[in-house]
């Protein structure tokens, strides 16, 4: 007998047939003497909706009223879960995020878990009632008022209570199948990652494999909570029951380094196509001038991620490039010509025609010459690197954004991740 | 300065647009000086939506769960209402039934209110901030799970929020601009009531007048809180605010019998269509029979209104007329059907081709020959009685509904209650 928690995102319970779907999934574990606790997101749509309204009551708004209604979505999905569960012949019943309750801090819209009490629920499940959870909600510390985690929230409140009620699994069901070695659209001979280690799922979703929450990996590395990643749009009676033997069949696991067996130097190539690259020409090479860009950039809450600076050619001047999110680029260019005098520099470039790759893997570690070998095959295939970082587990370059996908498959070769 | 409940039904708050005019009420009574608790409803066809989920997700359902699903309704609602009173510069939170919290009993689905503590609202009023509060929900004794009133109970939360918070008015915002002395649309000069007591109300809502929900204007009376009926689509600022000297100039304010000057013998004409007449004919007339035959219908929860029972003509059998809801006709048959051997009758007739008209009034209490007058009025229109009951302050008939407008608008001009 295992204890997991199925966590169920807005499109596999869109509707009350899906519904009906995911509770075919939980009747399977049941049937097997699992011990179930479900994490549900709102039906697709309907946050939606409710975003809507509060946006037409007014655009600025009390970031609790906010709360109270948003989290209506999960609130009716849980209801819907357990009424389906109970005609299925299961004992369910439904739990708002105040009722367990799931503490957060008071920051409403964005808030974070501070704490969640799982004896109760995990009583209950020990009595064999599946505990059906609005997920991405909770309350705030004076424990009147609901909160809510933020778009995606879900994810994390499945890792919180699989925390909270000691879980075997946290099973996250969603649209894929699991975690790939790069995007199957790109490179169809892209396989299927039984296991993968939460170092490196953190690099892959933080690079645009945006299959989990960052922080939801980031809470089950820090708890050592196994994650699994498996398609709810899978007939529910086909798939094998969760069992310690056998788990790892399905999906993807996200779990501790040691209990990877097979060993790999690089276990996925990721890109992102959402980057764009700005150049700081002529920038005065003096101490504090690097503070004096990032400072107001950081103020304004744009990420910067890349940075690169030339070595100054005259000892006074140099060149500064680093690349922002796509979507923020407009905003870092009206920040920087208001600073212009401040930092002084003597124009500004930019281009949203760049792509970041990315080689991922837990056994560079203690492999050298991987990026080496990178460099290598992407200079063999004409591929110009405008900006390089690295990390203990992760290259990332940055190129043209057209040579993208040509990139990703070289990559997806020179590694052997290519399916036989 | 006064302290106010505003409640406003589905209707009043169907969309945002609606909402903001709900808004508008609220801001003319707080710029008067008013302190204002507002309780709503759901978005009218939210909880049709919410229900219908329900209904597919299982026919026969958990009514706790059910509970947590259709209380999202109001949920919304509040929380939207708050955003647009915020926007419009006015301080102002929600509150959701367990928040406050509106205790209840554990009857999910039809649950009563026990206890509303009230002073932490009534001193956020005192400080000049807005509560809003869901209508129709509570939370059940073990504080754990969300209970909801049953349809229409918004009222009835609306006068136990207004007794909780001791509250000087509780106005009942709804699509019809008072009580009137009967339906103007069968009457064109049925005049509105300024007052009515609240004995009268009671006798006028459970006979078709469905204004206020009748367990409300119950509760009102127990506790002497002043009710007040007033249309939410007229233009809110050209409306009075809420003064003692002048809160009766608009609507109609339901009250104690002593509070009203105006002495009238009758009050209203009301009617109802939807019963239906059922006749046991040759009924056994021995002690116990009465029991055999309401027994079985209590038991599945069917009403019945007027009896009447025929003196017995050989000493042996009698006839048994009664009415039932038209809508509980059908079961109220297959009832009698299966308890036939037992009751010992020879045949079953039954119409719905009636109506039931009555006359109310307080005054009656202490005026003889009201009835007298009512049947002599009848008569001379050629409308057949079928049956009477009587309280201290009403006389209904039942007639065959052909005559229905016709026998309401003679008793209209018959009690002097046409306009000038």
């Amino acid at each position: 007998m295992s204890f997991l928690v199925m966590k169920f995102g807005g499109t596999s319970v869109a509707n009350v047939e899906r519904i009906r779907n995911v509770a075919r999934h939980v009747k399977r574990e049941i049937e097997a003497g699992n011990r179930v606790a479900v994490v549900v997101s709102a039906m697709a749509g309907v946050t939606n909706q409710l975003v809507a309204w509060v946006r037409e009551a007014s655009p600025l708004h009390d970031a609790r009223e906010y709360d109270a209604i948003v989290a209506t979505g999960e609130q009716v999905t849980a209801g819907l879960l357990a009424i389906v569960l109970q005609g299925m012949g299961i004992t369910a019943r439904s739990w708002q995020g105040w009722q367990i309750p799931i503490l957060t801090d008071n920051a409403h819209g964005v808030a974070r878990i501070k704490d969640v009490p799982g004896d109760k629920i995990r009583a209950r499940l020990e009595q064999g009632e599946v505990a059906v959870i609005t997920g991405f909600q909770g309350i705030e510390p004076e424990r009147s008022r609901i909160s809510t985690l933020g778009r995606g929230g879900s994810d994390t409140s499945a890792v919180a209570i699989a925390v909270a009620v000691k879980a075997d699994l946290c099973d996250i069901y969603t649209d894929v199948d699991g975690v790939y070695t790069t995007d199957p659209r790109i490179v169809p001979r892209a396989r299927r990652l039984p296991k993968v280690s939460y170092e490196e799922m953190l690099e892959m979703a933080s690079l645009g494999s945006k299959v989990l929450q960052t922080r939801s990996v980031e809470l089950a590395m820090v708890h050592r909570m196994r994650l699994r990643v498996l398609s709810s749009f899978a007939a529910p009676e086909a798939m094998q029951p969760a069992r310690p033997e056998t788990w790892d069949q399905i999906g993807t696991i996200i779990c501790s380094e040691d209990e990877i067996v097979e060993q790999r130097i690089v276990s996925g190539i990721a890109y992102a196509k959402d980057e764009a690259r700005v150049s700081l020409i002529r920038v005065e090479d003096r101490p504090g001038v690097a503070a004096r860009i990032f400072g107001p950039l950081a103020d304004t809450n744009i990420n910067v991620d890349m940075i690169v600076q030339n070595t100054s050619s005259d000892g006074k001047h140099t060149d500064m490039t680093f690349t922002v999110q796509e979507s923020d680029l407009e905003r870092a260019l009206d920040v920087l010509k208001v600073a212009k005098k401040d930092i002084g520099y003597f124009d500004v470039k930019s281009s949203s025609d760049v792509a970041k790759v990315s080689v991922i893997g837990v056994g560079m570690r203690s492999h050298a010459g991987v990026a080496a070998q990178m460099f290598k095959a992407l200079a063999e295939r004409g591929i110009n690197i405008l900006a390089i970082t690295t990390s203990e587990i992760k290259i990332s370059v940055l190129i043209d954004a057209a040579y993208a996908e040509l990139a990703v498959r070289t990559l997806h070769a020179l590694y052997g991740l290519d399916k036989d």
